[in-house]
C-alpha cells in the first residue's frame, strides 16, 4: 500500500477531533521559519510553536535565497516581522557539489540531452559549511532590500541526534 | 518577548523526552510532500505521518515548480518515489496578481530603484484557481524529465476550516 492510500483514513482521525477551524490567515506570532525539507525536522514541536503561529518555509538545505519569494509574500500580505533560519546537523546538502550531483543525474540517463540540459540549469545550492551557510543566509536577508528593515533575524542549528537546538548562530 | 526567546526553553522541554535520535537520513516512506507555508498547515499530523517518514517542502502556495530543485535532490540522493502535492482552501496566493503585489511593494518605498528592480524580477507564482493549479503542478512533475518516471504522483486539497482533506484532485 502506498503512503497516499493511508492519507484519507489518517486524516479522518485528525479531523474528527479538529478544533482549530477558526485560526486566521496571518501567523499569530508574525514569525517565518525557514528550514530544511529533512524528514527529521518538525519545527512546530521542536521549537514550541502551535498550529497557526508561523509561516513555515522548507526546501533542500533550508535556503533563505530560494525562500525570498515566499518571505516577501509573507511580509507584504501578512505583516510577519521575525524570521528564524533553522538548520540542522547531518544535512544531506553537506554531502555533494553541484558538479557531482549533475554528473550522477547525467550518468543515470546516458545520451539524454533533455535531462542533461535540465540538470545543468539548476543550482542545487549545496552547503559546504553549515555554520557559515546559516550566517550567510541571515546576512542575505539582512541586506536584501525586499525584507523589512525592522525584521528580527536569527539563525539556529538543531542536532537531529539529540533533539537539541545546539547553536544560536546569529541573533 | 520575541518568539525567538521562547525557542530555547521550548526546545529544552522537547529534547528532554526526545527518543528519535536514531532516525536515518532517507525518509522512511520514500515520500515527498509539497505544501504551502500557511501557518494552518502541519502535514505530519494532518495526513498521518511520523517524524522521519517524509521530506516536507513548503513555500508560498506550495509550488511544485519552485520545489523542483529540492525534489531532484530528494530523489537522486535519497531515492524517494512518491510525491504528494498538498494544497489548502483559503490560500493567500489566491488573493493577488503579480502586478498588484509589485505595485504594493513599490508604493510602500516610493523612489527606491533597488526595491523596484528587485520586486519586478520576482514571479510570485500567484494562484488564480486552486484546483486547476494543483492539477497543473502534478502535470508539471509528471512531464518533467528530472522527476523519476516511476514516481507515484498525487494532488490533494485540505480544508483549513474543517481539518479535512476535501479533495483528491489527481491520483
Amino acid at each position: 500500500m502506498s503512503s497516499h492510500q493511508e492519507f484519507i483514513p489518517a486524516n479522518e482521525t485528525y479531523s474528527s477531533s479538529f478544533n482549530k477551524g477558526d485560526l486566521a490567515l496571518p501567523p499569530k506570532k508574525r514569525l517565518i521559519v525557514v528550514t530544511c525539507m529533512d524528514a527529521r525536522i518538525e519545527p512546530l514541536s521542536q521549537i514550541g510553536l502551535d498550529l497557526g503561529d508561523a509561516h513555515i518555509i522548507r526546501n533542500a538545505g533550508g535556503s533563505a535565497r530560494e525562500a525570498l519569494r515566499s518571505i516577501v509574500v509573507s511580509q507584504r500580505l501578512l505583516a510577519t516581522n521575525q524570521i528564524a533560519v533553522f538548520r540542522h546537523t547531518d544535512c544531506g546538502m553537506l554531502t555533494f557539489t553541484n558538479e557531482q550531483l549533475r554528473e550522477q543525474v547525467i550518468a543515470a540517463s546516458p545520451g539524454n540531452a533533455a535531462i542533461a540540459e535540465a540538470v545543468n540549469a539548476i543550482d542545487f545550492l549545496p552547503i559546504p559549511s553549515l555554520e557559515e551557510n546559516v550566517k550567510a543566509d541571515v546576512q542575505f536577508l539582512k541586506e536584501n532590500p525586499l525584507v523589512f528593515e525592522a525584521t528580527t533575524l536569527t539563525g539556529w542549528i538543531y542536532d537531529v541526534h539529540t533533539g537539541k537546538v545546539c547553536k544560536n548562530v546569529f541573533r
